[in-house]
């Protein structure tokens, strides 16, 4: 089969073309089918391609003279779509030059690009960011919405966890991935209003669903390896996922003071360096690298703005898996076997007005 | 100085009265000063009692016939206030007959009681959860609100603010805590209407707080030691610290597995145990136990469930120093500083409605 064309944003992440290119080239090491459209500056890019040969020769070039910095507002870049390497990479994908784009550019930015030109799929309200998390059990978690959607109705918890569900089943091969909500407890009286409605809907649609609705998770349970799929809002996803990140750097960074404060623990750390270095490679963001925009006519994949040439790499896999196996297809057959019905009763039960009424008003909803 | 006595619920917590019981006879051991009011079945705290002669001496036993279950809804708990170690444990703060309270039972029927015994402070609409977290810097971090309210408006994060920094002040002698706002990114832009209207409000009232308030922080930037107190509704921070515990977790079971992969690691593990040590002893919950419910007329500490001697050790430890630091007048008196004027000024901007106009609807609220 041949695969379409991959769009890499090469003037995106903290160290640009370099990296960017860097990362395409090992991807295409591993996958002699990857084919490219390198979109940023000509003169750079070709520079870079100086030293991958290999990349080189299964590339295209497509100059694009503006970069979409870091810090910019995503309306402000809107305006620029049709000039900045971002804004092109996303749009070769919408006329059909490329299957799927990947950048490591501002989040926001390239959130609203793809929502613009590459529209949601029918019976999605909203694209959600979905990414992989390591586990203790045998398969990454997907998690999502990451930071999309600031706030979700239920109907938009629904959604996610449909496209969860079929994310989970391409990337682990899962047949019927164990679906959660991140609550504040697992109790059904527990969280908000559309938390609820959302419990409700997918217990109800249980019968339908690609995958199996597990009730409500606590972010203290999500690396146990016991849910596949875990689907939120944005703020508590996001606000999730960089807590995880910071615990984790704050105990190796911990781990690092206490192994170096005697010449004994020194010593010790050595000796078990293949240990510590198994750790690292399972702590390493770059070994989870690309984060999936779902719910869009079109794949677009996130790289880390710090992610290293391994980690593009990684993010481009990602990209190139999810055109193989069709996700866009994939989640439209998802979403028509529920039914629209059973996503569409969220509507009339959306938001707070919507709590069971049996549920006193403050006490039952603490933690 | 003479300190009130302790009211402490000797039958909540995973383990109940032994537990409780031999943490309050650690706190003695360590403070002789100390003096307790054991609240639950008399026959079991006197037994329990009969191996702490020292605490025996310092103790005075509330028979309460009932317990509160873990599982059980706050509203159930609220109507067998008169008669479980619970109720009781909150009604002697309220009686005068106990300066604070520290209880191990389910905390959403210690909130609603504390709540409806105590009532709030003049000033303050909700009360919140404080808990002290571990980071790299001199000082742990005080955080809230960690599950108490679902739903904070702007007015209610900045009155947390205002308290969480009369915490830190008081528990880690700081002048000037430097304090912040939890949210998806640090631009002003960044999040809901309420944290753009709180981040607004404490702005403004800077010269009046006696703390620094310094916008906007991310979940993985908590344990670097550069903020002291860290404001977030009910939901985020309960997100955020169960993030946190089940990433250190992960990763020290991560770290457990790579270890006893080789006899090498293990040897290097056995030599390094010091370090290993250090760090468990760093990570040990029971050496941050007690999480505090701030805003209420009187003292109530929460202690883990999970909690050893230990932790209900520090637990009832916190309750001391906040009675010998007048926590209660000391937040009345940040709330004076301030004046009335500053916090009801958010009453007007209230909610989404308020979000600044300026910014575009969708794209820019995007991590």
């Amino acid at each position: 089969m041949s695969l379409p064309r991959i769009a890499v944003d090469a003037m995106g992440g903290d160290e640009g073309v370099r990296v960017m290119v860097e990362g395409a080239a090992l991807a295409r090491r591993r996958h002699d089918q990857f084919k490219f459209l390198l979109v940023g500056d000509e003169a750079r890019i070709r520079q870079a391609l100086e030293n991958h040969p290999n990349l080189r020769a299964a590339s295209e070039i497509l100059h694009a003279p503006d970069v979409v910095s870091g810090d910019e507002k995503p309306t402000q870049a809107l305006r620029r779509s049709k000039t900045t390497s971002m804004g092109l990479a996303v749009d070769a994908v919408k006329q059909g030059l490329a299957g799927a784009a990947v950048s490591a550019g501002n989040t926001g930015a390239l959130m609203a690009m793809s929502k613009l030109a590459l529209r949601t799929m029918p019976g999605i309200d909203r694209p959600a960011l979905a990414a992989l998390l390591p586990t203790l059990g045998e398969h990454d978690l997907v998690m999502l919405d990451l930071g999309a959607n600031t706030d979700c109705d239920a109907r938009n918890l629904v959604q996610f966890a449909i496209m969860g569900a079929a994310y989970s089943r391409i990337v682990n091969g899962l047949e019927s991935p164990r679906v959660r909500l991140l609550n504040i407890g697992t109790e059904e009286t527990k969280g908000t209003g559309d938390l609820q409605d959302a419990a409700a809907l997918l217990k109800r649609a249980d019968g339908q669903l690609a995958f199996t609705f597990d009730g409500f998770t606590e972010a203290d349970k999500l690396s146990r390896g016991d849910v596949d799929v875990v689907v939120t809002d944005g703020f508590s996803g996001n606000i999730a996922l960089k807590a995880m990140e910071g615990a984790a750097r704050f105990v190796a960074d911990l781990l690092r003071r206490s192994f170096s404060s005697s010449l004994r623990s020194k010593f010790g750390f050595l000796i078990s360096r293949p240990a510590t270095e198994l750790l690292k490679h399972h702590l390493d963001p770059n070994n989870h690298n690309g984060a999936v925009f779902l719910g869009l006519n079109g794949v677009v994949v996130k790289s880390h703005g710090s992610a290293s040439a391994l980690g593009v790499a990684h993010a481009v896999a990602v990209a190139a898996r999810l055109l193989e196996e069709n996700l866009t297809e994939r989640i439209a057959a998802d979403l028509a076997r529920v039914g629209e019905e059973a996503i569409r009763t969220s509507g009339r039960t959306n938001g707070k007005a919507a709590v069971n009424p049996e549920v006193a008003p403050a006490a039952e909803k603490r933690a």
